[in-house]
């Protein structure tokens, strides 16, 4: 099974337009369900037919939408229950201009007691996890260290992590001590403040990170690990939206750790499954028929060290 | 008591952004509080002293968050159930531009059983009250003359009703002889084919209407009754946010009806309040100051009959 943890669980609510006017009023159609990063990653688990668990905050009316969606969709969730209410990302899709503008809501302020809660929840699923992810922003109130602490909990629980978060979540992460980290390039830059990405990938690991994969978009991904070093690359291009094909790429790495892969066919399931979710409208899904063409064809080259030098 | 009747009660959420960019990702801050017509007005009747009651349809999460808020205001409710989730009105408010972007989500659909519920909820209440608002759009499945019935309801129960509403919820309400209709210039065009009010009010009275007060925005408003026809404007200019202004306003004329002011003393509590509402930022809320300034000098004028033509 695969845990996935999102502190800042979401309900993912899609209003459609005609035309985005500035100023104006939209009568809007509405779709919503359950998001966040490590919720997109089981929802890739499961389609691939693997078990998944979501972990994380839900409170309020919106984290009950949140959570019916997911029974629904057929993903087990154990959820911590908080007294703010979950938080909506919203976003506005203009028909017109094929264009999607986002409002996106901070999240409820955990309480101490509550984030204790999470990591008793956590703990217990861990104890059948093949792999873990933690993903995605902070809500107010955890801990700054919240993915550290994480981290060492699943360590010492026997469970490989994936950390794939942003700015100082990521920073403090790194101390658990994951064993992958998969950041995109700006990530990468932005928390070792180099844009060379074979400089940033060995600053990661000096830093706490066993393994890094970063995901360069249409480039594909670089991994520097103590197994070697690897480059892989699609071989078809992917048109669509690239929301959601970085936590495809990780639900692969999490398969991967959790069921013994090479770092190669860990790759070529992750370049191929972020390609066919840029090919699928929503986060958390892919193209089935895009997944297995570019499976097939997917280029991983091992790299000498210092050949990992980004381009 | 004034009883407000709010079918397609919302939760109004407001989102501020430094600058609104379309197809960009905004983290936003959030307001939110219960929103449609009747629950501004209930606010304004209820910030005048004077007892104010909701009824309409809540549901889901979203209902829930709506009637805490609405609790928390000190503002009565007697809702009815629906299996639906309420509706959201989300706001994006772009601090640069003091420019305000609207979403409006449809409402749940509502089915017979709920309707017939809401008119034994909205009947008791009717019991103890002294005017009636029906304001505002119609969620889907309920009938399209739904205003009529609860116009009919009022009238056995010997409550005068003001009905503020556009389109097809105004036309085929007007078949349960509101005592009062207040359109504002769009609306009464709208509905009967002419700009000219004079002539637009008398086609509402012809269709059921008993008087019409036509609000005019910063012109004030035009009341045509079987007492007489008055032209009332306020003396000073208002600047500010108009959603809620005509609100405002019918919290002045139920009250009115309710207390029986004769039409000048209405038309000035109207036209003063109105103004105060454009002063304050919020719907359902008005600036005292301007209040009670406005109301000094509003100018009611007593029209011909043939003189109440626009302008």
């Amino acid at each position: 099974m695969i845990l996935t943890v999102t502190l800042n669980l979401a309900l993912d609510v899609t209003y459609r337009v005609p035309r985005l006017r500035p100023g104006a009023t939209h009568r809007v159609s509405v779709e919503q369900r359950a998001g966040g990063k490590g919720v997109n990653v089981a929802r890739v688990v499961a389609a691939l037919g693997a078990d998944a668990v979501v972990c994380g905050f839900a409170g309020g009316g919106t984290g009950q939408v949140a959570l019916a969606e997911l029974d629904v969709a057929g993903i087990p969730a154990r959820t911590t229950p908080v007294a703010g209410e979950s938080r909506r990302t919203v976003t506005v899709v203009d028909a017109q201009a094929g264009e999607a503008t986002g409002f996106w809501e901070p999240g409820p302020m955990v309480t101490e007691a509550e984030w204790e809660a999470l990591l008793r929840d956590v703990t217990a699923e861990l104890a059948r996890a093949g792999a873990a992810v933690l993903s995605g922003s902070l809500p107010p109130g955890v801990p700054a260290h919240a993915y550290a602490i994480l981290a060492d909990r699943a360590s010492r629980a026997g469970v490989p992590v994936v950390l794939d978060a942003d700015g100082d979540a990521l920073r403090r992460g790194l101390a658990g001590r994951p064993e992958v980290v998969k950041p995109n390039r700006e990530e990468l830059a932005g928390v070792t403040g180099t844009a060379d990405v074979r400089e940033g990938t060995a600053r990661l690991r000096e830093l706490g990170a066993r393994s890094v994969v970063a995901s360069l978009g249409a480039d594909g991904l670089v991994a520097v690990t103590d197994d070697g070093c690897w480059r892989a690359r699609p071989a078809h291009p992917a048109a669509g939206n690239p929301t959601g094909a970085g936590d495809a790429g990780v639900a692969a790495l999490a398969l991967g750790l959790a069921r013994g892969w090479s770092w190669p066919e860990r790759l070529t399931e992750a370049v191929a499954l972020s390609a066919a979710a840029v090919s699928a409208p929503l986060a958390g899904s892919f193209d089935a028929d895009a997944y297995r063409r570019q499976r097939d064809d997917v280029s991983v080259e091992a790299l000498p060290m210092a050949a990992a030098r980004e381009g």
